[in-house]
């Protein structure tokens, strides 16, 4: 049976009826808590303690066991010690329990008992179409209907409203609930999430009726096909989900000997996700709060990309600006007639343009504020209008009423206005309550970095989730052993990867002729699985035009790679068709579980590290996708033709991308990651040809 | 006589007595906001109106004018029009006032009437001795001795403490002063700050007993040596200084003919010269609030750069660490002896480590929280702890309580601790306050990626101001017109730096004989002042290995030369020693006024600006900056003998750039820039040779 059916969610996100299993009125209990949570917020479902001796808890009558009640809860919360919870949860499944939450921790954060404990309760889950919030969590929150199944103290401050919180993490949860910016359907701390995660989560809230947004704090992802496929039904309910990831850093960049692990670390594979199922990931708690306050609070979405800023001060537009460009934002001119708008508004030594100074004239005159915005939206290239106003917190009454009439215009403005606006303070401590409490029908937002980068993700969000998830088509498999770059060239060439001619061979005679057959010059490399650094060992000559020159370099690579590495197998010498010119390209496949393989593409050669350009995205990769790749790295540039050189074969080099996906798709399960470093671009119409190729196997466990 | 001397100063920030100057009880005018602003904040000096005709102005006994007053008082505010300023100042200056507030605006930021005022202006106080606060400026509050000479409504919310407020912008200090973190010496909002600018307030509050740190804003630097000058005040002081510049992305890197222009950015140059003097930069006003807290409050400055971070959540301290390491602070391994420790006091599921996450214990018993931070401070790579510890506003009073013991053990730490240490919140909405209450001796941050930028910015603050200025010696000029690169490579070599040999010929036999001179292969290139791009041009031949070709290649480059520029001035062909090898590096000088030159240092070749490498610095240059510089780039990788090439000449680099550096100070008054691109940098102990030179002259005005 399915766990986390949307019946089973339903019974654990809002239940009708609870179950306290362990109840007590031992102050320190879990369970004790949850009791006292759940008449403090007025739970009107059936509360039901469960304890094998009290008659009643807390006032409630009690039952002996799950077992012994006429009809079963809709959730039970376990809120006994790890070593009895599966005993419990057993006893609620097959009672026809549909939901629960395990309060204790032990599991599988703790030891191997613990995880053996945690594989338990998944099957049972799976067994009898449970959903389980837990173990080792804090648990959940229902604040519309009252229902806390939750073992911790919730304030008292807690408002009802639109936004959901998931987390993995208890503490975030406390922290990001309880800042008073907004109210709240639903808070989860769903601690290790072992057979109810996320995506479940989401498919619940995508139809409910409480919630236009989630926010979730996420430290890993298990199962990204089904995340994809909620933020399916989350974009068709128009309901935005932030993100916030914890341990970036620890999951940093791979060392591994193929430079694209040097190039995408774990990070970027988790950004790519995100950003390919568009959920808007958000750098810090800060980040949050404001990408949740906007989302929530703006009326309609942006439709152009375009922002004005607007506010009274000269050097605070252009402080703000500052930042606009640094988080990305795009800043249009404003056009002529918008311009000529401005003079009739704004006094003669108003230089009209984005970012625009009012001057101080608005503050005597709230109507020429309301003007100027009216004037900016009709501008065709502004998206979205950021009015800049600080009012301090501290400020005293008196001198918060002189911004009254301009917090007034913005929100007149919003009532009507074409292009959607937000109110945004510089100081992260936000505005006098006077001047917010003016606009409950305008975004106000706080902290000019952490606002204008909400903006910007806001106006970048994928909303097309397209995640077929790392498929696999006719596998197969590599053969055994550490493969040479001529093994893997032909491995590449099988599945339509474009590689120099070579040829295998071991005398010098027999490299003259096999050079004979190319045409000179040639180059010659070493045939070694041993020898990965072929030219610190004297195994690479270029550039060989005659057939004495192929016999000499024959015997002269042999001897080098003898001499550098004596136990090494030496298989021959590869003679290869010599490719001049082009530019040069990195292209490379890594492993990043659970996503399956990320696809790097960048400025290749010797100096790769250095130059440090790339883009990454995850698989499949398609023409368009590849294309676009390219296009956000300075390869771009290199191969539009940079400083007098040919233009390059863009196109071929996307095609090899796409055809290094379908490669991944085959030989994944047998790779960790592949190389192909350099791949000469050449002029256009002339194709790209792999010059270098290291394929690493994956290690077998 | 000297304007802004300490006595003027002094009468300007600290007056016995003041003057208003067309003073009225008019609710619009400025004078009458400055006589109600003395008013209200009991200012216990002189208040003497004056006005030609009001026998008193707010029950003030008026004076007709300045010269008919007994005595001069310290400081006459000048609440009139702006084209009467200039007569009132000539009196006041003439009768002895040796400070003045210019409210009006009209001057210097409106037009040529306007600028010419302000020189008269400027020049008054010259003439006097006097310091000017403006004009077009709120002016200024003293909050010790409610000398409020400010021509706006100021809050009476506004608290005594010590920082000081200095702001080109009105409207910026306004939202820094009343944010309620802090109290406040003194705000100065001074205009366009033409006769006293921020260095003069500088010397003033460095020996100002109620002032312990100050925060500009700043728009522009006019007299770099004056705040270095000052700067060495305050670090004697022990003074921290933090600055906020606005407008910093209209001053983006320019787009010139040399690559150095669009690698370091005028930009680049204030922010190396704040470093340079010891200014904290901050990104935004919440750095500039986090870091105000930091250095206000914080008891000793950690004296090394180790950071240990402790908190009560798994998640929460992995999230604080990932933005930690994006702010590059350093989080050192706790040693054996610190985790031991640990392991005795947390319970046994817990990872002793750096981030600390010290488990849920800490809140039943602070006890162990204290024990906690004791033992890390005791570890010696620990300069500084951060507790980040969440207690959201929203909180209730109830929910607040169970963070107290927590608090208080910081509290309690912070009075005898080895290490500083900092409480943290990870939003930037703050801590509640009955949290915040129990920390007023420590410094209490708000807002991960603002108060770990804070820390960092305040660990890296240079303390030692070594800024000589912009100095000129023995100066020479440039021959006029444009130098082709064998001209600019013989000034460079006439002052000593290394280029290869080179000889300029008109003949094909001339280039024979010249190259027989030179040993072979030698370069040949066009030379004409009229072709910057030489080989777009088809003039330039590398690796020409025989006399025969040398006279070919002289013929091509004369041919090929004349059909790219039909009317170019073609001076012959520059035959040059041809250097290989070696690792190419790019150097250059870029005019930054007004702090005169930068130099550029970083890869070079012809993909500089796709690699984008490159370290700045203000000359002049020593040596060890010099290194310093280099091991700033990537180019350092490189020199160190990047994939088995030889190790390069790191040194001759160095002592390139304080060449280049002394170049600037001979010729610097004729150059705009110089790009010298590639260096080559061969291996060590062979030096360095400068294989192509620019040098754009400076437009002469």
């Amino acid at each position: 049976m399915p766990a986390n059916t949307i019946d089973a969610m339903r019974a654990l996100m809002a239940p009708r009826s609870v179950a306290v299993v362990g109840a007590t009125e031992r102050a320190d209990a879990s369970s004790s808590y949850v009791m006292k949570n759940l008449m403090r917020f007025g739970y009107q479902g059936k509360i039901i303690p469960v304890h094998p001796k009290a008659e009643a808890v807390f006032g409630y009558r009690a039952a002996p066991s799950l077992r012994a009640l006429d009809a079963a809860p809709d959730v039970a919360v376990i809120g006994i010690a790890a070593d009895k919870v599966i005993a419990a949860l057993e006893e609620a499944g097959s009672t026809g329990v549909k939901a629960a939450v395990v309060l204790a921790s032990g599991f599988a954060e703790l030891d191997e008992a613990g995880r053996e404990r945690q594989r338990q309760l998944v099957e049972i889950a799976g067994r009898y179409g449970m959903a389980i919030c837990g173990p080792n969590c804090l648990g959940l929150f229902n604040l519309t209907s009252g229902a806390a199944l939750y073992s911790s103290s919730l304030s008292a401050n807690l408002q009802k409203g639109r936004f959901a919180i998931l987390s993995h993490s208890g503490a975030s949860a406390i922290a990001l609930g309880n800042t008073a910016r907004f109210g709240l359907s639903h808070i989860v701390s769903s601690g290790n999430s072992a057979a109810t995660d996320i995506p479940a989560y989401l498919e619940f809230l995508a139809s409910d009726e409480d919630t236009g947004t989630v926010g979730i704090v996420i430290e890993a992802i298990r199962a990204p096909e089904e995340l994809a496929a909620a933020m399916e039904k989350m974009h068709a309910a128009n309901k935005p989900v932030i993100a916030l990831r914890a341990g970036r850093s620890s999951r940093g960049a791979q060392a591994t000997a193929a430079h694209t692990g040097s190039l995408a670390g774990s990070n970027d594979a988790y950004r790519a996700f995100f950003r390919r199922i568009g959920i808007i990931e958000v750098p810090d708690m800060d980040g949050f709060m404001e990408t949740a306050t906007l989302c929530l609070t703006l009326k309609t979405r942006p439709v152009k990309p375009g922002v004005a800023i607007v506010g009274v001060s000269g050097g605070g537009v252009a402080h703000v600006s500052d930042i606009a460009c640094e988080a990305g934002l795009s800043m249009p001119d404003l056009r002529p007639e918008t311009v000529a708008k401005m003079k009739t508004l704004l006094p003669s030594f108003a230089t009209p343009q984005n970012p625009l100074d009012t001057t101080g004239i608005v503050f005597a005159d709230g109507q020429i504020y309301r003007d100027v915005l009216t004037a900016v939206s009709e501008d065709p290239s502004i998206g979205l209008i950021v009015a800049s106003q600080d009012a301090p917190v501290g400020l005293d009454d008196f001198c918060a009423y002189e911004y009254l009439g301009i917090a007034q215009a913005v929100s007149d403005y919003a009532e009507a206005g074409k292009a959607p606006i937000v109110f945004m303070s510089n100081l992260s401590s936000g505005h006098h309550p006077a001047v917010e409490g003016k606009l409950s029908n305008v975004p106000v937002l706080r902290g000019t970095k952490s606002a204008l980068t909400a903006i910007k993700s806001l106006i970048d969000q994928n909303r097309l989730v397209s995640w077929p998830g790392a498929a696999a088509s006719d596998r197969k498999s590599l053969p055994a052993g550490a493969l040479t770059e001529r093994q893997a060239k032909n491995l590449l060439a099988a599945e339509g990867l474009p590689v120099p001619q070579q040829h295998l061979v071991t005398s010098a005679d027999k490299a003259a002729s096999a050079a004979a057959k190319l045409s000179f010059p040639v180059v010659m490399k070493i045939e070694s699985p041993d020898i990965q650094h072929k030219t610190e060992a004297g195994g690479v000559k270029l550039g060989i035009a005659s057939e004495p020159e192929v016999r000499q370099a024959f015997d002269a690579i042999m001897a080098s790679a003898r001499a550098y590495a004596p136990d090494a197998d030496l298989r021959g010498v590869s003679v290869q068709e010599m490719v001049t010119g082009g530019v040069e390209a990195l292209v490379g496949l890594v492993r990043h579980e659970p996503f399956g393989f990320g696809l790097v593409v960048g400025i290749g050669g010797v100096l790769v590290e250095l130059v440090n350009d790339s883009a990454f995205d995850l698989l499949p990769i398609d023409l368009a996708r590849a294309d676009a790749m390219i296009g956000k790295t300075k390869l771009a540039s290199l191969l539009e033709g940079y400083r007098g050189s040919p233009r390059a074969d863009r196109q071929a080099l996307a095609k090899l991308l796409v055809k290094l996906s379908d490669f991944a798709a085959r030989y994944g399960d047998d790779i960790e990651a592949v190389d192909l470093n350099p791949v000469a671009v050449l002029p256009d119409g002339e194709g790209v040809r792999i010059l270098d190729a290291l394929i690493i196997a994956r290690a077998k466990t």
